[in-house]
């Protein structure tokens, strides 16, 4: 009890900021960040969520959260002070950008500490498909290697035709990093982007039919739903490799696991999933697929470049200053 | 026997090709190579090595061999006519070049088929060690994503020290990619390149001091025998990640298991070995390291390649033309 009232205690005038995750920075920063904030946790509370918000519903001008919190849009009927929502993702699906407009909520976001990070990640799974370097690895740790002699032939990455679904951020990281590895280098986007010369297509379809590879960098909303379907694995065809580390619904999953599981396409990489973090069996079991849990964005460095933007967004928040990076709704709203 | 004999018919006028292997296109060309060349298999052969050497000595002009054959030297000391060594390697360091050039034996090889696919995995390997991408796979496939939740932090690769030993031409392909990813480049090489702009190191040690990551791209040959040791490990420090997709005795292989036990670097990515297909158990049990069974060069795309070298530079040999990939020996002598 002299623990819990020393740190009421201490941290009585700092600002409040409900949170409601917690988001991923949690696992290195809780510390820090409760040294500059007074933060509400309901998932440390023996009450009830609802309960809990409804306690705090007048008070809580701020909230900290992030993309794996499918209840944010609910949370927040329950909250009319909200003046801000912070999210640790670059990704918004999860928030309902109309009501918050409609609400007068500004919502700050991490829009470009992760490009690099999943572009990297992104570019990685396609090398490791590709030259088979997991399955490798497996094959070397099972001792197979003095056993079974040759490992089977990879395939060369230099002058795949790789077809680059959302050429934002970070689709133009992925590109430069394929420029290097000798692709050739196609997209597919809401609009041909003006500063690029690479061939443009505006449906899927034909990106698929004349690419050997797929990398998806595009945001999930109702225009990316299960925008990879059967027409779309068919057309990339028996040689064709998709890659994901986007959002999982982009892609329907149960076509993927037949279109894999019965060599109608050749393999993929994948960092996310529909229902994350489960990950259909006949899905895990395939040798031709390379698994990522979703960690993309989990590098040590961006983790600090996460939490100092969170702060700044939350301190210029509580300063009326201008947020450091605000969603701009008329971007996500078209 | 039938058979036999109308191989025997059809092969008696093609040129005599004496493999001592077999070398990798084997795996898929062997019945491409063996319409146009009469190929003599030791391997197929009841009579022992020695016997079947001398039964051919006098005939055999050409050799077909690849790194993997350590006897090539005292076999050569068997067969007085030969004039023509082709190795579908890119290495060297199986062939006594010297005791070649005293004898008049040309010797071709795979100098640049083969450069893109090298730099490529040693980039591969390099992005799956700092990003976990194969102890990820493993995590997922393994069923524990879902248990455990949270997977560990990886590193970001952007920003990183990359040293590279040996500028050659793979050395180059890996700084064209590395350069896409943000890597800060430095190199340590026989000489100073001209035409690159990168901090450049003669000693190793010094290198290893200004490097987050080493990346092996030389040639193996008395100078880089265990080049990498204790003193060059220690140098590289406790964050320090090395990968080898050169040769294997390139690295104190004992000295580098020691240092990955102790943490005292923080990780590799290996295609190569001391003693392969031999690994030593102590090396495979560590999670810091990823595996790859020396397929540096093994895609469909370059095997296809290699076949094309090798059958002209045999062809050249057999009808008086220049070698297509002959070794200078000047270049590797000094």
């Amino acid at each position: 009890m002299a623990q819990i009232h020393t740190n009421q205690t201490l941290s009585v005038n700092l600002p409040e900021v409900l949170v409601l995750g917690p988001p991923s920075i949690f696992r290195i920063y809780e510390k820090h960040l409760s040294q500059k904030f007074m933060l509400l946790k309901p998932w440390e509370s023996p009450i009830p969520l609802e309960e809990f918000l409804s306690i705090h519903a007048q008070n809580t001008t701020a909230v900290l959260t992030s993309s794996v919190v499918a209840y944010l849009s609910s949370a927040l009927r329950l909250l009319p002070s909200v003046r801000l929502v912070v999210t640790s993702s670059v990704g918004l699906d999860h928030i309902d950008l109309k009501e918050c407009r409609r609400r007068g909520i500004s919502v700050a976001y991490a829009p470009s500490v992760f490009s690099a990070d999943v572009a990297n990640l992104a570019v990685g799974l396609w090398v490791d498909v590709l030259r088979k370097i997991s399955a490798a690895n497996c094959f070397l740790k099972t001792g197979l290697w003095p056993v079974k002699g040759d490992y089977p032939l990879a395939t060369k990455l230099g002058g795949k035709r790789v077809g680059i679904i959302g050429l934002g951020r970070i689709g133009r990281e992925v590109a430069k990093r394929l420029e290097a590895f000798g692709s050739k280098i196609s997209y597919q986007s809401r609009e041909k982007k003006p500063s690029v010369s690479y061939p443009f297509y505006t449906d899927v379809c034909e990106l698929a039919s004349n690419s050997d590879v797929l990398i998806i960098c595009c945001a999930l909303n109702d225009q990316t739903y299960h925008l990879i379907n059967r027409e779309v694995l068919q057309a990339l065809g028996r040689q064709g490799v998709i890659i994901n580390a986007a959002r999982g619904a982009i892609i329907d999953e149960k076509a993927l696991v037949q279109f894999l599981q019965e060599g109608k396409i050749a393999g993929a990489g994948l960092d996310v999933f529909e229902h994350e973090p489960n990950v259909p069996e006949e899905l895990l079991e395939l040798d031709n697929v390379v698994f990522s849990p979703h960690s993309a964005v989990f590098t040590e460095e961006s983790c600090k470049d996460l939490y100092d933007l969170v702060v700044g967004n939350l301190k210029a928040f509580f300063s009326n200053k201008p947020l450091l990076s605000p969603v701009q709704f008329d971007d996500f709203m078209r």
